[in-house]
């Protein structure tokens, strides 16, 4: 205990010096729960909340990666360092993209001041967009100025990450014409860019128009305008428009003390996750062993009871014994 | 309170008479977490664990909402109850199938004994999975047969949704050979039975080819000869092939006694669902108001707290009032 104490101590120095070795050590602590993450986590949180946190987000195959290669190398032009997390809930099918950006990766890692984590399928629920968020905050806490954050569609996975990021680039292909219409139901919110790449391909002049049309109200609204722009990231076309309205973006948040309201809705969420990963820990590891999970899965796969039932059964046994747990606790 | 009792009685009473309009408005209670769903599903746990719960995934685009509507028409003409979920988590983009799958439901509903249930992107972290498996659980009271689970991908939530199948198949197309090896890396797990769709393409044998040798290691270890079967769901071809082999799956867990072993893991997945949802509901709203987590977001985003402490601060809190609370509420 003392030892992983000190082994801690001695990462988050080694962290603080910019070392990169430590910087990835930290990233698997903290993504794979090794003991110490949470106290990690606490050290690291007051060096986060000066990055620009970009999330991109579209259908497979849309060129979200080739996107993000571009503008990290824009970025990374002109002086800023990149950290870039990519992350795809439905690997390994999407998984095609997801090898290629691993080689792209390997490219873009030689270039200065840009780091690269890619985050795929974890078994524990809610599991990956927990970790993706916390990584995330690792990675500003090291001194990236820059984050990239792309996910792939926009389930409640990538909803979730795409909640940590001040700025959200939604990104379409001609052919994603469809889901147009379903934006409409409310998913729109989540984005403040709007890409309609491929643009040399049939309907992407159609799809901005439509675009326009859908996004007429919400400009009306607010201060913000919600600008579309068509780009053909493969040729390198239209990325310095992105990078651009990205930081004019940043700026309207800055200028128009929206920044404060969103790091504040982003506390809120960094304290909510940080509290179901603590309850979750306490409850089904700390309080319950799997052999109480096991018994009572006897009894529901026996008839004798049935798992909502027997959840409360559980839930009031542990709350007459919280108290005592606590009094132990404090006087340790 | 009393009223919502009665209603919850009346709606009962009314599934249990096999009204279609009575299991409509159960599955929405259920999905939308209205008040009184945990008392239903305890209600109609006991009425469930008889049928055959059947899941089919693979990547966007290769043929499953075919193959499912194949396999239900199939089923039907026998005379069984076919209960269908269908389950896209990166709706609206890929949004396309589902939008055709709502066209083909209306089709296929009209089938005498054919139920389906589309659920799409819930805003809760954890929630469409969840959902997903309980509203399955309504389907099974009700009395279904057949419950056909279609899912897109095998991300995080596709995985904990295959887990309450007995027989799971897994779909793939010619083109998308590249998966296969990363399939070698365990998620072949889920599956029992693997198709090969679209086989008049290119690259289908070779496909199935290298699926027989990944495979081959497997059915070395165990007495299940996991079928590589090649399919051209749209022209009808194979599907008999394809319900042949899961009753024959699901005739092999039942003699070999794996069913039970199956039922015990699936009976702990509902507990572990139904605890983690009490305990969501418990400490994110009964016990923890809004205004708690909006003040400590406030401090967060001041800078005096970081969200792991924070989390730390009210658990440790509620810890110590839990005991209290629980005396309260006996003594109600």
């Amino acid at each position: 205990m003392a030892d992983s104490g000190l082994r801690a101590r001695e990462l988050l120095a080694r962290f603080r010096q910019g070392e990169r070795l430590a910087l990835a050590r930290t990233i698997s602590v903290v993504e794979n729960r090794e003991p110490g993450y949470r106290d990690l986590l606490a050290a690291l949180y007051p060096q986060t909340g000066h990055a620009r946190r970009v999330g991109i987000t579209g259908p497979p195959g849309s060129g979200k990666s080739t996107l993000v290669d571009r503008l990290a190398r824009a970025y990374a032009t002109k002086g800023d360092r990149v950290g870039i997390v990519a992350v795809d809930p439905t690997s390994p099918f999407t998984g095609g993209a997801l090898l290629g950006d691993r080689v792209r990766m390997t490219d873009l890692s030689d270039l200065a001041g840009v780091f690269i984590r890619s985050m795929a399928t974890r078994g524990a629920a809610g599991g990956l967009a927990a970790a993706t968020r916390d990584v995330t905050l690792v990675l500003e806490a090291f001194g990236f100025d820059v984050l990239l954050i792309e996910t792939v569609g926009v389930g409640q996975i990538e909803i979730e990450v795409m909640n940590i990021c001040d700025s959200v680039a939604l990104m379409f292909v001609p052919e994603s014409g469809d889901g147009v219409q379903t934006l409409k139901a409310g998913l729109i919110e989540i984005a403040h860019i709007y890409l309609v790449n491929k643009a040399d391909r049939p309907g992407a002049d159609q799809l901005a128009s439509e675009l326009d049309q859908v996004l007429a109200e919400r400009r009306g609204q607010g201060q913000w305008d919600y600008p579309v722009i068509t780009t053909e990231a493969v040729n390198r076309k239209g990325i310095e428009r992105v990078a651009g309205e990205l930081i004019r973006h940043y700026d309207f948040l800055r200028s128009g003390g929206s920044l404060v309201r969103v790091r504040r809705k982003q506390a809120a969420a960094d304290l909510e996750n940080a509290l179901r990963d603590r309850v979750q820990t306490y409850l089904l590891t700390d309080v319950l062993p799997p052999t109480v999970i096991e018994q009572y899965a006897q009894k529901i796969a026996g008839g004798t009871h049935d798992p909502f039932s027997a959840a409360e059964e559980i839930w009031r046994a542990f709350l007459t014994r919280a108290g005592e747990i606590r009094k132990q606790e404090q006087s340790r």
